[in-house]
């Protein structure tokens, strides 16, 4: 479990490490451009935070860190490392397409490739930190990730002076965890997820996390197979609001962001905006409210179409 | 010749119309995010301007307002009547790319095509204006065009506190007439051209507007073949710097743009961080600089390559 105290521990800790990224108003809107973060998404506050946290409490293991993720964890994970000098390995599965295996080792990771599905890299990952005591670098289920990813709320706050609600996309939950115990009593957090990724949705409705399957074109970003503990936890004691939206709605938002701001997300990151788009959450008059924009690691050439207007106004 | 007060007067004139663009800070360096403006570039601050300046002035006429423009300008101009309920003609060549007659008409445009060059259309765009007694809206030497513009230069002034230099590409030079004029005393203004649309820099040798030959990737929204004469005025009267790069920088700096931030520019409009990424322009420690991201109607397929990371950091 976290607080807001936490996450500003992390903040503190953090410091300039990760960019202040930039919030554009439109009308009562808020979006919060974090896909302009290092490594192209929020998940560098954590890997910071995790790193950093476990060097103050007794110095880094000579080992290094690990983590298990071919997707936006592993390339925070391994960027955070190499700007704190300290050895990363990251366990993708061998199915892994290259380009991501490139990526990870142009930020200086040993990348390992194992298995043919995740949860076989995933175990693989925590059998080499059980044997050589390097640090675990969850990519969502820990307190120093969640509270990390939390920093991105309190950046927010100030950019802002404050908002009513605050709309966000779930995967596994360490940021909906974090912006819910940021900003706890101050804003409304809404998670949105699409039917294929619904982790949180289904722990809701069960009264605790369980399995999900996975599908669709948010699952590379948002296919966690069970939401977090911390998350589920905290997005129970804050009360947090769990709504769905298609693949319709989510590529439509994608592509609706590219024509209305010529921003660039990832499927999965646009879902928090499908919600307003779609009607899915509706705003009451004058309402402030924020929608996380929170990673862009994506191929954007199915963005413009012949024939087709790149502006939509 | 504009001065800054004719910006205030634009900005007042202007009012919410025009989006606050987000500016981002990334250390000494400041990017102002305008391809985030209404129809992907900083146009529609001047379409406003013009528009609503001859409104206050006596009524606009029945005829409504012509441009000669298949770009940036031509959106923002059909943008711009719509919004204030005002009919707009826009001229471009028969040879105009389907994309682009699509995209004006979607915006409520009535597209004319004439001619096999931009020439033939402007030619008769102005035939028009003489006939019918419509408002013309010319892509950048106007002086309520220009000063219109220069209402990002205030914004900018207000979001980072001033800054002590601007990096700004030129094509036509409205932009950068306003930047200057609205900044002068204030911030050095560099002007970045690519070799291959150097009018501002060509006209400064010459001591006066000369034609040049246009080409390579930044011609379809820098190519101008003759700097406005109101923009190579305020160049001289401000001092402006004019420094050259290369199509390959052009490249590699909208490239860079994408890997290091996520951001999906013009070529055109990546001239001025082509400036800094390649040391044309060298700032000393410390000093604030602003680098005007002003358009982003572009293709962003080939920003993604097979095999290569999407972030380099």
């Amino acid at each position: 479990m976290i607080s807001r105290s936490d996450v500003e521990a992390a903040r503190a800790r953090i410091g300039s490490r990760v960019r202040t990224t930039p919030v554009f108003a439109d009308g009562d809107r808020v979006l919060k451009l974090e896909q302009l973060q290092h490594t192209g998404s929020f998940k560098a506050r954590g890997a910071f935070n995790r790193i950093l946290a476990a060097a103050e409490k007794g110095g880094l293991p000579d080992a290094g860190v690990v983590a298990a993720s071919g997707g936006n964890a592993g390339l925070a994970v391994a960027y955070a490392a190499r700007e704190l000098g300290v050895p990363a390995e990251v366990y993708v599965p061998e199915t892994a397409p290259a380009v991501k295996v490139a990526g990870l080792r142009a930020l200086g990771a040993a990348v390992v490739q194992v298995g043919r599905e995740y949860a076989e890299a995933y175990d693989a990952a925590t059998k080499r930190v059980a044997d050589t005591g390097a640090l675990f670098c969850h990519a969502y289920d820990q307190p120093e990730i969640c509270a990390g990813q939390g920093t991105l709320a309190l950046e927010l706050e100030e950019q802002t002076g404050g908002v009513d609600t605050v709309l966000v996309a779930v995967g596994g939950g360490g940021l909906m965890a974090g912006i819910a115990a940021a900003l706890e009593g101050r804003s409304r957090v809404i998670a949105v997820e699409p039917h294929g990724c619904a982790s949180l949705n289904a722990a809701l409705a069960a009264g605790e996390p369980v399995d999900v399957e996975v599908s669709g074109v948010a699952a590379d970003s948002l296919g966690a197979r069970r939401i977090g503990e911390i998350a589920f936890a905290v997005a129970r004691r804050t009360e947090v609001t769990s709504l769905l939206v298609s693949d319709e709605d989510v590529i439509a938002a994608r592509r609706d962001l590219w024509r209305r701001y010529h921003l660039v997300l990832e499927h999965g990151t646009a879902a928090a905006y499908a919600a307003l788009l779609t009607g899915a959450y509706h705003p009451a008059p004058g309402e402030r409210l924020a929608i996380i924009c929170c990673g862009a690691n994506t191929d954007p050439s199915d963005l413009t179409e012949r024939g087709a207007s790149t502006t939509t106004e």
